[in-house]
């Protein structure tokens, strides 16, 4: 049988995420991976999480293990909701919540009700290589709009949104961005959010590092500056939860739900029950700020370390962002070196990272910048990796 | 705002589950309704998954609540195959696994990979409205094959594909079909495999049911007979443990893995390894057997009595079929009589059945048929309602 053939155009480009593949090399127990993208398990509530199923399983079992429906578990929706509000000044009036199997769910549902065949997706160059796999399963166009120190370059944006009529979607991870730990300026949300509006396209604003602060001051979601309705909400459990559990939800105007929902329907038609319930009574019975506070000193703890460490040790050729909360740390190098190749000798050191070409729309052009994740990281590793990763700069720089 | 504007073509066209919207009518606590698909929660080994989650959180936690692989959880996966090896005889030499997110997960995988818009669909008529709804998503266009005692008519299947060179997949669920309740036979089996063969094919082989067969004899599975590596095998955990935990697999050959799982990445990632977790423990260290020997009993049970009601209050006008196993029984009014109406009137009564409409390629065409599901009633309840029932149909017919 040669299924070659019958393998649909829209995956015929799409390959299996380069981090992926890296984990199966950073997996391996010698290697120090700086290219993981976990929370840290420390901060799973398993005690909590134990009592939780043992009090579901005793009162609520049929409920927990019985179909669902599909726009998710009502009380947890309420609980996501007024947490939103209070959290993220998000006003929900107009809105309506739909829980879904994780955010990558929230972008395939998305892409799914919005997305012809060579429609247009604007994202951040660089931006998380997970969704931006999701849109080439849609066969989307993409189009990269480079990143500056406090976001997408509104110039670029504009002028990319003049000359494509295709474009239907703006998908940007304003805070503590997946790859680069850039967080985007009130004034470039602002810009945004009156693009969008101008030429009559929807954001989508993945959020899932947003309450990972652990410096600066808060910058305002897009969701809660939206007047006009152009903005879908993804907020997630994995990083300041479980990712294990596949939880997140999107908000977005009533308008916009019903596809949202026979999509979901006819994807994976409801989110596991037990997870929904275990979510909802943690948000309802515990504390997730003080969970989450833990999270952020822990984070901002190693992630100054290793800064510090890269301040230390990597060439002054090298440029590298200071975010202020999250879990990434993105690299530069000078023009012209190829983080794909020094991936590979980094490898041969027992060191890993992903290279910056994994997060860009086009994936094969060699990139100078690269990724390190810190979240996971005890400090003695943090200490050799970077001390070994800065030794191959120096002799490659 | 105006958001219809934006809408995917693939969407427009795609409505919410006519089932889902009767559920919320059938929901009512003083309705009796035949119109669901839900296992009996007696089934569910609420003891066994409580003793279960406590020891997985007790000795691993950190597995459960993090990040898992797109392929599924490894101990699952060879449980699984172990499994269909010994019960459906299916040899996995040449094949791998991939646990997914229930079985409307997979469907959605093996269209996401298989299906370019307006690409053909082969489906029995009537078939399963959620992987019908789920073809719809893809712009795919779907040839119903009508259903004959013994499965599909072959004469129409092979005259379908000869005359429609956009196919490239036939759905079936061959063991006690929902919505029909009918069992494919094996010379229908065999007959689709060659087809499938002969015209370069795939079948996608969707047995939720199969396991829960109360009368008769076993018939081969396809892929137990699938030399040529044509059938994708779906199966599901929902009718056999819980479908709260939404668990599913396709056992495929290995030539068409790669791009499933680039498809589960960019779909959920993975799905919740809790539950994976919990459903291996199950499997390695309780009797499913005897759990699914148990809803055996119950369901034929439940069948005998509906059936016998039926056959006594029914006017003779009125067929059905008489299922060997699964959950629901296919009844046919005389021609010209639409099912629709009577489903208004029987509400109105306080029962609730799904018209057959509703499982129809053409869901505007009005159907003479209706299902009726018997899983979850009591006896008293399947009594009443079938009276309420009969009656309403000697009335009308």
């Amino acid at each position: 049988m040669d299924y070659s053939r019958l393998i649909s155009d829209k995956m015929l480009g799409v390959k299996a995420s380069a981090i992926r593949e890296i984990f199966k090399v950073a997996g391996q127990p010698d290697v120090i991976s700086f290219a993981g993208g976990l929370p840290a398990p420390e901060s799973f509530p398993v005690d909590a999480i134990k009592a939780i199923c043992n009090d579901i399983l005793d009162n609520e079992p049929i409920t927990a293990l019985q179909y669902g429906i599909s726009e998710g578990y009502a009380p947890l929706k309420e609980l996501i909701l007024a947490r939103m509000q209070e959290k993220e000044k998000i006003d929900t009036t107009n809105d309506d919540i739909i829980v879904v199997s994780g955010s990558q769910q929230g972008a395939d549902l998305v892409a799914k009700v919005l997305l012809n065949e060579g429609d247009g997706v604007i994202c951040e160059e660089p931006s998380f290589i997970g969704c931006l796999n999701t849109f080439r399963t849609y066969n989307a166009k993409l189009y990269g709009v480079p990143m500056n120190e406090d976001g997408m370059d509104l110039a670029v944006l504009e002028k990319t949104l003049q000359e494509n009529k295709n474009i239907k979607l703006i998908y940007t991870i304003p805070t503590f961005q997946n790859p680069s730990g850039i967080t985007s300026s009130l004034e470039v949300r602002k810009g945004m959010l009156r693009l969008a509006e101008q030429y009559g396209v929807m954001i989508l604003e993945d959020n899932p590092y947003g309450e990972l602060r652990f410096s600066g001051e808060a910058i305002p979601t897009l969701k809660s500056m939206d007047t006009a309705g152009v903005v879908l909400y993804l907020g997630s459990f994995s990083k300041v939860f479980s990712p294990g559990l596949r939880l997140a939800y999107l908000i977005v105007n009533k308008g916009m739900m019903e596809k949202l929902v026979v999509g979901k329907q006819a994807t994976d038609v409801h989110t596991n029950v037990f997870a929904q319930m275990i979510a909802a009574r943690y948000l309802r019975d515990y504390d997730i700020d003080s969970s989450i506070e833990a999270s952020r000193v822990l984070y901002k703890h190693r992630c100054s370390l290793m800064l510090s460490c890269m301040d230390a040790c990597f060439p002054k050729c090298v440029s590298f962002t200071r975010p202020e909360g999250g879990i990434f740390i993105w690299a530069t190098m000078p023009e012209g070196i190829d983080s794909g190749k020094l991936m590979l000798e980094a490898v041969e050191r027992k060191v890993a990272f992903v290279p910056g070409s994994a997060f860009m729309t086009d994936i094969e052009k060699p990139s100078n910048c690269f990724r390190l994740n810190y979240s996971t990281m005890s400090d003695e590793k943090i200490e050799k990796g970077i001390d070994i990763l800065g030794s191959l700069l120096r002799e490659r720089l």
